[in-house]
């Protein structure tokens, strides 16, 4: 915690708070060989803090650690650990994100957070960067006025629904979206679920998840309302949309499949539908940013699909899929949608709002140029 | 197959059809020491006719095996082969029940079938028996025009659906069903869903469930509409309740569950629904039939319930079992469903049906009384 | 927590300590409606003290829970708790088994315990009641002196190892085994294994089992020395075999299995070896104990046998099944055993020494007679 | 079948006989993009035949299928079939396999097979390639007498067992192996293990399995005896080791795991073994054979290592992985291995099989030179 950290020249240092759950495992395997980020500084608990990461972590990730990140010692969860970081990704729970968040970003860092503890409030965008990078002006705002800001990761299970309907919001207009969800053990972290809970079994029931969905989904597909003359800041309003959303545990490692029915707001045919998926891209494909998938959408053309197993890691798990398209004699069409929780729904997607934030020029006043030419 | 098959003094000599697969063998260990029938001939295909039992079939019940039924020779699937058994329980594949079951209802048996072939057609009661048991009346037709007849099981995730929404239509009126089933293996039987293909996975398709629910469910609710004068048979009549299903197979040995969303007839407190499912009971309770459970449904008052692998087994596999219910922002309520696939959803369910048949008199023209008192 | 416990004429109150754990829901599963013993007490970690015990426990069993039981108040884990109880039950963690253990055995109750803090004590016989139901007199001696005992039940892989051996041993003397277990994850407890560990998964390691299967073994297969002349105690000799275990975790919700090698004292046709299992009975079964099964060990006769799902729970779980005998190359005969780890293995286990010490007057001073008229 | 195959210059045109299969999908995985090889004929049963391949495979690889594989049409398994390709990779059932593979390699062709028809044939090479390279001499001399020859990759248990156990061979001797597998359900191909069978269970028993381990491992050990003075050709002379292999199925997609038991020719210290692992290479490494693993075996370092879903893919799941190395009171040393048995124990072994053969000069009496400046 003495010296001020330092990365390789051109990289920005960034620390991850909460290294050693399975969010902060996965923030350190897609951060490895980043080409602008660094990561230079871990914390955990108290529990765990001061010892080296590779004696604290239970790491259950396929790929391995690298042997520089197996060496750093863990710090506390606090501000002096993450002095010299502009940015910070934090892998925290619930229960100990909100305040801990909150003064990082009154102490000027850009704090990029896959905890719920703040994806609500009024002045925090909830970013899915395909779908709403707009909402980022929020917290440019904020940054202009001299103070740091929280950019929120939504929930694993809403990010791969938003990503499926923004296209059809966008192309038909969306009223109603009926949403069943069967959920992977690895969106409950470490412990989680007990095994003896889900073996052979599905547990129809997730604390909050529901609500979650339902209104995250009207926040990110909603509109960004500016502030009057000044241009920057502004705030959020919801999408009309009514979500009713059912939300399943079951033993399925990773990828979070979600049945789902939708009423558009004009009558359309069924290839429309797909070509809107399928056409699809965002800001983070036009800004090739580094972890962006070339198509963040993919229809998988396949009866029995989309399945987590075999679709989950399209992309290196950027990817949406969606299949079974068919019309809902209640809705309208229902499809199946499918995006992998822990990269997409949490790491990765945090990841890539980082990128987003940064080629923005949220960090640093400046925009993208001087990075995207070493895009990977 | 020589000589005629002879049971117990009081009992009903009865046959299983396809007695190797996994419905079948459930139809065994359900059917020892059945108080009222007594299995005297196994069926199997041609592969398999001439072997003993023990020898043919690859076992999968928890239950063991009689040593009994181990011993019996399996003979071909013909008509032959079940002469002198007024009641036979089909566990064929729909790939050829069809043609079989029909040969058998013409030469005078009652076959009770889990198959799915003649499931919609006109003169084939499909019977819940706590939701539908007037739909019995065609076969009585059937039976005193001097026929034999054919009794259909619905498929093992109409069952469940079924019985917890009967008690709603009748209460409060039935508009919109909205219904997501996460599927356990065993109902594709042996060898079924490989295991390559489901350990860490969901399958988001079941190549016709969903039709089957849709069209089973709006059969099963529906009307029957008396011939004429003659007061025996009718034809029937759907109910006008729109469904919308989507299937999913899941890693779950037993017990479909099922997210629905239901429209009502009219405005209803959330405790009437509760009422509606706790008040229920229909004639096999009121018949005390042995195969009855005390409860149809079981509302479970947990939040996280109903589970497979805690509650699929409620009143030996008989009872469904309900919870979650809360109002759906779409819909009207939301509620999840579970019953034992292969107790009350293949084997299970026929076995009531046969003895409420047989209750009401179809096999004797008599009815009930002097088996009642051996109810087990 | 106030007045004396009481139970209805003839039964014992006994008490429970780590009522909401795993193992904890086990014993009170197997303790409705025994014909002995009745709950009383059920004690839990400070932290869920004082709560009722339906509000307190996250129950994971098929079975439900009684109402009775489910209304009772969680008491802290302390000698107050128990005040008359004679017999306690302890399913508590081994963490904090140790000193409450000791405490309460040194204020006069008898614990019977599954923890493994006092299993190798010098002065705690180590019981599976078909194999050493001799070593109790060391308990005997201890009471007689008058203070109470620990019986302490063996680890849930060594049970039905040690039950397998047995037969062996007294028939033909046992100089090696060689085992590698397959565990359940009921095993571990609550919340136990993560499912984001075991899912498509096997890990080879489970801290500290192989050397408790090791030095357990030969502690339950060792002899009895008497102490001079008093001819109440004495102490314990290991059994001289050499035991080599390699324990793995396994994607199973309950039964552990063991592949097992053994060296015998002599030559042995392998129809003797299969006879010494099928004609094994021990004292649990001469006294007709309540929970005893009928007969200890089944030798299942099916060359793809024994399975977890398929053979875990015959006679109630309190059976262990072999199978898959045949000669072992290296060491002699190899065979596969099965036994149901928290029935048989833990909470039933416990009971069933629970109830061989009161058939034994440990209690009471008296023998069986009395009770065994009750047996279920 | 038509006109001869033609490949990209420079590179040797290949069939996959039963190209629908697991084992068959694994190859075409491997194979697309290979240096060397270019598959230009596929075939499958008579069923399958004439149907493009994307529309008779059930296509389970997480990895999506190439566009020119999905479009070529489905050959029948004949000799007419795969003219012009003088290297056949077949993945057909052992069922089948025999006949037609003997029927290739006597037309002239190189037929690497994963099926076990011919591996214990005495001129059949079962080979592991950093194991046994020497023993593809006797195919060499086959080819020199001017027909074709088959080369066997080991069972899917065998491959890893072999690789480590070779460098205890060679540097201490090995006298006694027991081992113990747990084997992942793709071991059984496609329908292979129903889901009913296999969910929250084990199955203690894979038919034939122990033996072929037990022989194949002898074989793959063995010495190559030279025929008199040719130098070319010779024969196999077992491995004197004794093998007690005990083979279980469990819930677990890819990946074999063992506990394995082994007597050594002499006293070693523990580091020895270890150091014997880490230092160990063989030819594919030596040649540098484009689908090698940069070191065959990784000791993990790792108290609950190795695991099949965190260590299979190790390489691409080309490497076997050991750990938990300690002591055996019984025979010596204990210890786990694990390794991909889709990957390196079938399709990749195979695929390293096949350019070992290449390399040596077997396909066109020229060895590496031209070829190895290609690896990938």
């Amino acid at each position: 915690m003495s010296r001020e950290p330092s990365a390789p020249a051109g990289k920005i240092p960034v620390a991850v708070l909460g290294a050693t759950g399975s969010v902060g495992q996965r923030f350190l395997t897609l951060l490895a060989d980043h080409p602008w980020f660094e990561v230079v500084r871990l914390t955990a608990s108290d529990r765990s803090a001061g010892r080296p990461y590779r004696e604290a972590v239970s790491w259950v990730q396929a790929a391995p650690k690298s042997e520089r990140i197996a060496g750093m010692d863990l710090l506390p969860t606090e501000a002096a650990a993450v002095a010299g970081c502009p940015l910070v990704f934090s892998a925290l729970d619930a229960a100990v994100a909100g305040p801990v968040e909150a003064e990082l970003a009154a102490a000027g860092h850009l704090v990029v957070t896959n905890a719920g503890s703040h994806r609500m409030d009024p002045d925090v965008p909830l970013v899915v960067p395909e779908v709403n990078p707009d909402h980022l002006e929020v917290a440019a705002g904020q940054i202009a006025r001299g103070v740091g800001a929280i950019l929120a990761n939504p929930n694993c299970s809403t990010i791969g629904l938003a990503l499926a309907l923004k296209p059809l919001a966008d192309a038909f207009g969306l009223e109603r979206v009926h949403v069943v969800t069967m959920q992977a053990v690895s969106g409950a972290g470490l412990p989680g679920v007990a095994s003896m809970q889900i073996l052979d079994n599905v547990i129809p029931w997730i604390a909050g998840e529901e609500e979650k969905v339902e209104s995250e989904t009207r926040k990110i597909l909603g509109r960004l309302r500016a502030h009057g003359e000044s241009g920057i800041g502004g705030w959020f309003v919801d999408h009309p949309v009514e979500v009713s959303a059912q939300c399943n545990r079951v033993p399925v490692v990773d990828g979070h499949t979600a049945c789902v029915s939708v009423g558009l707001g004009r009558r359309v045919a069924i290839d429309e539908v797909r070509a809107a998926w399928e056409g699809f891209a965002g800001e983070p494909q036009r800004l090739r940013l580094p972890s962006a998938p070339a198509r963040p959408i993919h229809f998988l053309d396949r009866p029995d699909a989309p399945q987590p197993r075999l679709h989950r890691d399209l992309e290196g798990g950027m990817a949406a899929s969606v299949e079974r398209l068919r019309p809902c004699p209640l809705l309208g069409f229902r499809f199946v949608t499918l995006s992998h929780n822990t990269v997409r729904g949490a790491a990765g997607g945090a990841l890539l709002l980082a990128e987003l934030a940064v080629a923005k020029g949220l960090l640093t006043g400046r925009g993208l140029p001087a990075m995207a030419s070493t895009a990977r």
